[in-house]
């Protein structure tokens, strides 16, 4: 069997209309937001929580960027699931081998100090996975 | 702060196109899965694989089911977030205060023994909420 090495899931992105929407989060988790970060690359802000040893990451658009686009054509929801592997560049080249459509080029700088790739939901059953490393 | 009393998340369901899609997973997650089972009252199976705390469980309808309308509306992809909780009666009679909109009339018996109620996605930024707790 193949095998990317994944450990746990590291976060859920969840797209949202707007950055206010944390507050209704932060009521369903019963816990505050712990951290907030615009990807500048991205044009996105993240604002994360940590449940058990996941966290869940929301996503709201600064402007033509790929949220924005996901909640006007889907409406706000999840937007991917995010795996952590010991290695992304084994990872990455892994998926290559495995004929799976691979986003980016190599592995990306994504926030919260981590290096990160995406597959294409159309590889994945439908599903925008994402893999990322803790930078160290 | 309302408090749920949320442990972890549980698992992430992923509507399927079909059965079939679990050698796709089996690849992409480099392990194989551990159980199938259905769940009579939504004509659903399901099929689970452990990834560190949480599960992946993959959706497929059977037939005049609300899986194959997702699928058939939207395409296959993330369906919901379940979250752990500590005490499945208190989560639930606390959605109640908090005016969220829960879609069960109590909490109900759900794949893998345990006990389950959902929250709308209009009460949760577009996201299908799960809540269970092992029956023991």
């Amino acid at each position: 069997m193949t095998d990317l090495r994944i450990k746990r899931i590291e976060h859920i992105g969840i797209a949202t209309a707007g950055p206010d929407n944390e507050k209704l989060f932060e009521r369903i988790l019963g816990r505050p937001m712990y951290k907030e970060e615009t990807v500048d690359s991205e044009n996105v802000l993240t604002q994360f929580f940590q449940v058990g040893q996941s966290k869940i990451e929301l996503l709201s658009g600064r402007g033509n960027d790929a949220i924005t686009k996901f909640v006007e054509k889907r409406g706000p929801g999840i937007h991917h699931i995010a795996f952590e592997v010991e290695n992304i560049q084994l990872a990455f080249d892994e998926c290559q081998r495995m004929g799976l459509q691979v986003l980016n080029d190599a592995p990306k700088e994504g926030a919260d100090n981590k290096l990160i790739f995406f597959i294409h939901p159309k590889s994945a059953g439908g599903v925008l996975i994402e893999f990322c490393q803790d930078k160290g």
